[in-house]
């Protein structure tokens, strides 16, 4: 069997498999989460998973001795007694949680005896890839399964034997609560992804997790809907008045608390009056080791910094540096977030209210943020439990992806005969009246 | 000036006008509304209209009297009084509507002066392609203009005086307004289309209305998100009981109110025990000039009909043929609609409760009814008020497509400087408590 047919066979079985997990009762779901937790908090089930993980970083390990693997990227990789745990509580949180599925959001009455429902359904079959951490995998299945999703799993290369034994588990779990576990399948290698991107008919979409660069690749290499973020070029602007220390705090957050992520800063814009808010955030870069690089003006202003080239407008760093530019008011600084800004996250630092409720409602993007670090754009800090990846298009979800980016709606119509030919000018007429949906009968 | 460059600047243009449109106040978008329902009333324009639209026509009517053309495209094609009035009062449904833009459907404090909120954002700039109808023209402008969208309009080549005349309308309705007429654009011809479906740095959305195989052309050609139809294969089911004359009445309403509407029904499944119900089917739709396709075991019980083949599962006729089959049970229904289905709109008819509750919660498509006519999934039946298109992708919009389908969401962030290093295990947790959202304030 070649593997486009291995891997077709699984996501057909999948799909057939996500279709009984997806018209289970609720409490079905919620036994196959709570058998999950209990899974994880297993001994015999922790032994086997750390066995597994521990030869994955003894692989990671000679290869950092051999100076092709970074040690972060072990810590990430290696598996403990109390990772299990924290992943453990959260599957729980999951399980309380109230099922997403069949939320009435819209009920109608169109005429006597004829009414319309629009009630939330799964997506259907998702394709994830993911980056190295195992963890990653528990969340991202955790949920799909809470979702009623059938999902097919890509995690990093090097976790390859902590992965598949933890699908091994989500997959026991669902037996345990009669539920196909065909549901949850284990990619195991590139080639068995690329084949999964081929198999448009099968799956309803992939959700990519990675740096940009990969993102993008995944986008272009499929005709499935890609849910992940195009890039994250992310400015903070410093607004007059601008209390130096407010802002060196938050840019040092922005900027250093962790330089590879989607949400970090790689712009500053300043506009005039600000100067002491920019020397205080300039200070303090320097001594946490960013490399800053100005336009003429900043540098005309502090001039031991690096020159900026245009290509630094558009670049995302990933790493401890930023290029500073001079906007002579905020119509440019927005301006300039329109041109190089990627739709991500843009935030203002000002004490003028004014200023930032204009930046609020200017900027086109999934997050815009007044005093606070782009950092804050992630799921688990808004709230939304786990996230399973983040958007930077507009359509379907943007920003930090929930459950609620998991779902569709279907439409259901209850008549007792109608027939649309009836209704029209001259003829009988909708009624089109709103009756209570679901959530609507709170006090 | 190249086709490419015009279109281009165009969209440019009409990407800032969209911004000034979206952040103008939402009384601003009333008045160019109201302005525009008063210039479909107003004598003058009505004259300007009526005569771009009588050429179109004459022209139409040579390619009738040539035999290039159908009667019924000139009939849709032509301009009235009243469709005038119409077209009038349905835009002033929409300028009474309330302003659907920066609607808050989630506020919740994330920390002691940290508070995040989910608001109500247009999408950007849209592409629309559609039919002949130029009063599909003044809907589609209207919702555009209700949602804070700039949009790039382009119909069917019979209507371009028409539409030319339209789209001059709608922008002298935002001038009016003191909003910018460079937000809704026409655009002329095939050439222009395609300029604009290369523009996918410029266009955030193509809207594609007309046949599946259009829709699919469209899909094909460009890498901007497409919302449409991909086919109509829609199925009528007669489970046991089925009453005869409801069953008759519902098929008919399904074929032959408009066989060529994406909504019409294609094939007819029956199981044991409704032939008396396919009988009352069969006869009523002959009568009506449908042709029948039987399977071997339809043929078996009803001699006359003509044989289907395999490809007849398949086939969106948009005619007056109907494919019927016979199933065992439910369960060869439900597979055969997975199977060819096209996730469009699918119903049972039956006096099973039972029965019908499980094929409205098993069946993956836009719209599934019981004892209604497929041709009820439409926006204005749903009571959307107007409808941009119809969506059978699962993803952003599902099934017709009204405002809300022109909106994408961003999440502001206000802080007092908050930043997200603060907050982990042994630091700060966050309170993520919800507050009262937009509407939450009913009683």
């Amino acid at each position: 069997m070649t593997v486009e047919t291995t891997v077709r066979a699984a996501a057909a079985a999948a799909r057939e498999a996500g279709r009984t997990l997806a018209a289970a009762p609720p409490a079905d779901r919620d036994r196959a989460l709570a058998a999950l937790a209990g899974r994880l908090r297993d001994p015999q089930v922790r032994r086997r998973l750390l066995d597994a993980n521990r030869r994955d970083v003894e692989d990671a390990e000679r290869e950092v001795a051999a100076g092709r693997m970074s040690e972060a990227l072990v810590a990430r990789l290696a598996l403990t007694e109390a990772k299990l745990d924290g992943l453990a509580d959260a599957v729980d949180t999951l399980a309380a949680m109230p099922d997403p599925l069949d939320r009435v959001d819209l009920r109608r009455e169109l005429d006597e005896g004829l009414v319309l429902e629009r009630a939330t359904v799964p997506l259907g079959v998702l394709g994830v890839v993911f980056e190295s951490r195992p963890d990653a995998l528990v969340q991202i299945g955790a949920l799909c399964l809470r979702s009623g999703n059938a999902v097919l799993l890509k995690g990093g290369r090097e976790a390859a034997r902590s992965n598949a034994a933890l699908v091994d588990e989500l997959r026991a779990a669902l037996g345990q609560a009669d539920l196909p576990p065909a549901a949850v399948v284990n990619l195991p290698d590139r080639a068995a992804f690329a084949a999964l991107l081929d198999a448009s008919d099968l799956v309803d979409l992939v959700v990519a997790r990675g740096s940009s660069a990969f993102v993008a690749h995944v986008r272009a290499s499929t005709k499935i809907p890609v849910v992940g973020h195009a890039a994250g070029i992310c400015h903070v602007v410093l607004y007059d008045p601008c209390p130096p220390a407010m802002a060196a705090r938050i840019v040092e957050d922005a900027k250093c608390s962790y330089p590879a992520a989607c949400n970090a800063v790689e712009t500053l814009l300043w506009t005039p009056g600000t100067q002491p808010a920019l020397a205080a955030v300039i200070e303090r870069l320097t001594s946490r080791g960013v490399r800053c690089r100005g336009c003429p003006k900043t540098r005309a202003v502090f001039a031991g910094l690096e020159a900026a080239t245009d290509a630094d407008w558009d670049a995302e760093y990933g790493d401890l540096v930023l290029s500073i530019r001079a906007v002579a008011d905020l119509d440019e600084a927005l301006a300039h977030v329109a041109r190089h800004g990627s739709g991500h996250t843009e935030a203002i630092v000002t004490d003028d209210d004014a200023a930032a409720e204009r930046f609020l409602r200017s900027v086109d993007a999934a997050g815009v943020f007044h005093n606070a670090s782009t950092r804050f754009a992630d799921g688990y800090r808004y709230g939304l439990g786990a996230e399973i990846g983040i958007s930077t298009g507009k359509l379907h979800a943007r920003g930090p992806v929930g459950i609620e980016g998991l779902l569709s709606r279907t439409w259901r119509l209850r008549g007792r005969g109608h027939v649309a030919s009836d209704y029209g000018p001259g003829k009988r007429a909708f009624t089109h009246c709103d009756l209570p949906a679901d959530g609507d009968e709170r006090p």
